[in-house]
């Protein structure tokens, strides 16, 4: 192939790929959400990436999504998973004689859009969901138990996030209270914008919509309460009367007695979430960081009536939380707030010096077993240009094998952060490096 | 939508899709063996699934493999990977100034095959592979580094193999020797069938393609060779003095003396080893399990002289392993070989009687934060309901929480596997959950 005419390796765009020291940094965070995940006893699941269109279509009733990559394969119409909940839906109702509930999973895992690519928005990314199904019923106390572990999640991670949330049935009952229920949805698409847009700008909406001074003023006065729970509680239950309205309250309510119980902390009420997805039913949630606020929702998730309506007449109430990794991690890398990359995974080298090679490899096995991670440099290069590259992949500890150290059965261990070496036997390496690690 | 059409939950055939449970011990194998390889100082990869359909069929020329998932998206030709090396290929070649050599990377993956579905085939499956690449060139320590790693891997998932070896040189040899090179392929792929059709029906092919009785049987018993290396390896050096075939066997000698070095055991030399793969140009091995030979090779690699020969005209030798572990895990699901199955992941369980949730939670936390996989059973079912499911999902213990513990600050620990129980402060708890785990 040499000379021949070679083909521009290059990859698609809207795809991340990591060199091998961030993808360290990256699987180290991913290890410690799943961590997070089992401590609370959540089950793993690993659904396939493709699926028969018809089930990722069920929800827009058959509707080709623009997103979605999809293709025939022989007389199969075949799409790859745009989210992690409408495979779960399917596994759900599939399985659900067998299943025993409340059924806690979560999986990590890529999911697929095919959306214009720009900027900060991936074509290819890891989500990690958790959720949790009842059947027919599911207590409020399932919502702190997914509130509390997006909270874990990020303190486990060291980034300090603001946790707010709301319930659907709060805005939902004001507006059956104005007999706007027929308008739902254009009206919480508006709100939505709040933050976004300004209250100048939804108030213009919302005329648009044709809501009087009256409903419009009610509106945002509750979207822009904000703050320390009880207060707020008390607050919220004054502002109306209506059945559905009470609802949201009172499940907050019982959120919050629950989160506090947790010690789960920066979780405050903010009725001005909306989270986009019209599935929502109850308690409504998503984190943020307040250093941070131009990254929006780092992590969120909420309560919804029927998990597998399309699939199933099995009632199965679910609530969850997701975080977008890929997207997370993109944010914290441009921003510089990654912890410190390590520029390997390696513990230990060891270096030949003569004709020792043999014997390197069998202290190799030696210290793998002992739990280093250890490599034998076999490389051509001289003695200098090892120890030099060494130093440049911050590995920290070098141990020399000449001709002599074989004959001894000892060895220089060279520490390279203090540039100490000492001459030990294999045991005393081990022990040395241990201690460190 | 109760009542309404539902469309029928199911998922493509030949796409694995595990039960918790059994995801459980999946990931807990994949969890392993990244282990190991993170042992052995390689790093990880993650390239993406798709790439342009131009890159993955730069191989075949742009020949479209009938097996390959592939699609238009705009102006796009896109393709799903159908394995981890022409990925690893790409990302080298397009990062080949910046990467260090010897550059040593895993990637634990899956791959789409879109062939007939079959038993034992799956179209989604993990394939986790580790390689080597150097830069112009690559000693054979590198070879003894991923045979030694594939033994490693088995060893520490407690399944006995044997590492089969041989080196493409020595078959390669004996034809040049015999005038056939021009028919090289077709008489590797006539030897690669001997173990599934027999002596006399592999002779019959070679005889087929003209090759005449001498070098037939010279061919057949190198082939046949199989055992101890030492006493092999004196053997074949007597049979051939073409070069290449003496390459071979030096090569094998020198990859020996380093297996032996790490102590790898079950390392046996077997010339009759082919692997399908054309690109493979010294070192092939595959590891069998004794006890079940009809699973044929569950681990396997190689030597290949170029890596990215289609994208780049560096010279980037590397040496690779790779296990298929959807199949592996399928096989030894089918024959009960699997570790036995947990029915969860919980280790407490924490029931609450009476109106005691709330304290439930707080002590969820702390014993969380002590490292111990905790649930708070908040269903509606009742205590003796409950009990017995804990007791079904083997969870080793449950902390009763009623109002006077609440009170007392003391709680009950029952020990599900003998049944006694306990008065303790969760400072106990958590110390006897801790001996025991």
């Amino acid at each position: 192939m040499q000379g021949e005419k070679k083909i521009i390796p290059r990859k698609l765009s809207g795809f991340m790929e990591l060199s091998p020291e961030k993808q360290i940094v990256f699987d180290n965070i991913q290890e410690k959400i799943k961590d997070v995940f089992n401590r609370n006893c959540f089950m793993p699941l690993d659904t396939p990436v493709l699926e028969l269109a018809e089930i990722l279509l069920a929800k827009s009733g058959g509707d080709l999504d623009k997103e979605i990559y999809h293709f025939d394969k022989g007389d199969t119409h075949i799409a790859m998973r745009y989210d992690l909940t409408v495979p779960l839906a399917r596994f759900v109702a599939m399985n659900s004689e067998t299943l025993s509930y409340p059924f806690k999973r979560y999986q990590i895992g890529k999911v697929y859009r095919g959306e214009k690519a720009q900027k900060g928005r991936f074509r290819e990314f890891y989500q990690c969901d958790a959720d949790i199904i009842g059947n027919e019923q599911l207590p409020v106390a399932a919502d702190a138990e997914c509130v509390n572990m997006l909270y874990e999640i990020f303190n486990k991670l060291n980034l300090e996030v603001v946790v707010n949330i709301s319930n659907r049935n709060l805005l939902d009952g004001l507006i059956e209270e104005m007999g706007l229920t027929g308008q739902r949805n254009e009206i919480l698409t508006a709100l939505d914008k709040l933050d976004k847009i300004g209250e100048q700008n939804t108030k213009a909406m919302l005329q648009d919509l044709g809501l009087n001074d009256k409903n419009i003023s009610a509106l945002l006065n509750v979207c822009t309460l904000k703050g320390d729970s009880t207060k707020l509680l008390a607050k919220l239950s004054e502002l109306s009367k209506n059945e559905t309205y009470l609802k949201g309250v009172h499940e907050l309510q019982e959120l919050f007695t629950y989160l506090n119980a947790y010690g789960a902390k920066n979780c405050i009420i903010n009725p001005g979430v909306i989270r986009g997805q019209n599935y929502y039913t109850g308690t409504i949630f998503e984190a943020s960081m307040p250093s941070h606020p131009e990254f929006g929702a780092v992590g969120a998730g909420g309560r919804y009536d029927n998990l597998a309506q399309y699939f199933t007449d099995k009632k199965l109430p679910g609530v969850g939380m997701s975080i977008g990794l890929t997207r997370l991690f993109d944010l914290l890398d441009k921003n510089n707030m990654l912890p410190q990359e390590p520029k390997s995974n390696i513990t230990l080298e060891i270096i030949p010096l003569g004709n020792t090679l043999p014997t390197c490899l069998g202290l190799a096995t030696y210290f793998k077993e002992g739990g280093i991670n250890t490599q034998v440099n076999y490389d051509e290069r001289s003695f200098k240009a090892k120890l030099k590259a060494a130093n440049t992949k911050q590995i920290p500890y070098v141990l020399i094998v000449g001709e002599d150290e074989v004959k001894n059965g000892t060895y220089a261990l060279k520490d390279m952060l203090n540039g100490t070496q000492s001459t030990l036997s294999k045991e005393e390496c081990l022990k040395t490096i241990k201690k460190d690690a």
